[in-house]
């Protein structure tokens, strides 16, 4: 899988991933208003508007870069109707050519594991029949638990060749509190980084393994060093715009070669209309503010790494 | 929350809860046949397969114990099909009185774990309606983000009278690969420990809070010194049985009045009738065979922890 991300990054000449996180807020009014008149104030137009939006930020950023984030707890709050609208997101995603990391962050002991790694990237066998129930192309992984938490995973991903990126440093303000803790002068995140390039190492292809890591663009610092620590893990950078990563702090977390890194944005690209600089768009053009917002991301970044 | 948990334990006599983990193999051939005859080889029957053998565990042990604990994963396997599952499971359980903690060890940072605290602790806004997604009364809860990963399940269990598990030391057998990692000659998972204890201060309703503990039955001498460290926090205790904990280590998860801890089975109740002891029930008296392994796992610990 990891050798897909990397034709599709070098394809579109964009190491970027659009995180599908609508937040109610991010839904234009009149587009609510068609779905509540159609279905109601029930989650079920919630469902539908999220589809909708989502088909339509998809439809406009599709070609400019090679993979989405849709977040499963941003779906998973409007309840089953909500996750319809996941499955859906994969779907439409995948029909369109790009790669979906699901942000499900699932972990739990061997058996649960193995269930959310089915769940998420691998087929569930019905009697004869097999089904792949949420169908994502690379999933996030928590690694509190350890080794046999994360190695189901692994499992599915070797057998029908997907991929994950496990959490190592994460974003958020907090995420010091445990992860940065000193274990013999080693912070807790890079005895975490080490595992995961020790558990990464049976699926490399070529440089990088289908086994990545997850490192906040808020700690470039951090990057840097995890960088070196992890040479043949890939690694997910979420944090850069809306949560405070610039593009120069993104430059650490990619090789000699611009490769090696994937830089999410979220609420920057899908709300892009409700920032000043897009707001000419309106509410309708959501779709092509973000376009905008992806394209003006693209050549921050590029040019941070000193891609033409 | 808290209050009612403990209500409900001293009024069963039983510091159980019974884990609704069903997998594929537990479930009778007969029940299965059943299924894929009306529904075919599908999901759909999967979903309501699992539903009608919760639906059977449930009725024969409502008044046995005071809460369940289903595992989310078991039912994300069978994707929406599955998840419709654990809605319904969760509805049928409150309805028979029975508390319910959804095993679904979500955590993410700020806003993101807001929508998971709303999808399972909380009620969510469509318009001027309100709805709650998944409806459980507690749930599990990663740590490994930190505080403000944390505080939204915190703020949601405060204004809807619900509660959190958070993940201390599981009960797996690399859980020691990170949780044990001492910090200044202090366990990873004791340090977890004092910030639940902290975390759940505010939530106290008598000696204990609202924010509750993991730690497994499968590693005792942690139960002690956590039992003594997190004074005011009670403990969910996962591990018992198939997984190698027993009623003499399960004593020291427990307080001078044996309350303070409640513990899980799944396996051991709800495939009951694969172990030899139950198999005279046969695969068509699972129930029963459930209800006689609640009943001799009550006597189990109630003789180990000194309770009449």
């Amino acid at each position: 899988m990891i050798e897909r991300l990397i034709d599709q990054i070098k394809k579109t000449g964009a190491p970027i991933v659009v995180g599908l996180d609508p937040q109610l807020s991010f839904l234009p009014e009149k587009l609510l208003a068609e779905m509540y008149s159609e279905y109601g104030e029930t989650p079920e137009a919630m469902g539908h508007a999220l589809v909708r939006f989502n088909h339509q930020i998809v439809d406009a950023v599709a070609d400019l870069v090679p993979a989405v984030k849709p977040q499963i707890a941003m779906y998973e709050q409007f309840g089953l109707s909500g996750l319809m609208a996941y499955r859906e997101t994969i779907r439409y995603c995948k029909e369109k050519g790009l790669i979906v990391i699901g942000d499900v962050k699932r972990g739990d002991i061997g058996s649960t594991s193995a269930a959310y790694a089915t769940a998420h990237l691998g087929r569930i066998q019905v009697g004869k029949e097999t089904y792949a129930p949420f169908d994502e192309d690379l999933a996030t992984v928590n690694p509190y638990l350890g080794s046999d938490g994360v190695q189901p995973f692994i499992d599915v991903c070797k057998k029908e060749d997907k991929g994950i990126f496990v959490l190592v440093k994460t974003s958020n303000p907090s995420s010091g509190e445990f992860q940065d803790l000193l274990v013999d002068g080693k912070p807790l995140y890079e005895i975490v980084g080490e595992k995961v390039e020790e558990w990464g190492a049976p699926l490399r292809h070529g440089n990088y393994s289908d086994v990545g890591a997850v490192v906040g663009a808020t700690y470039p610092e951090v990057g840097k060093r995890m960088r070196d620590v992890m040479k043949h893990t890939f690694i997910l950078v979420p944090g850069y715009g809306a949560q405070g990563g610039t593009a120069e702090d993104l430059k650490v977390f990619f090789d000699g070669d611009g490769l090696g890194a994937i830089v999410n944005s979220s609420r920057g690209i899908i709300a892009a209309y409700k920032n000043d600089k897009y707001a000419s768009y309106g509410p309708e053009g959501f779709a092509d503010a973000a376009r905008a917002a992806v394209l003006d991301m693209k050549a921050d970044i590029t040019k941070a790494i000193g891609w033409k």
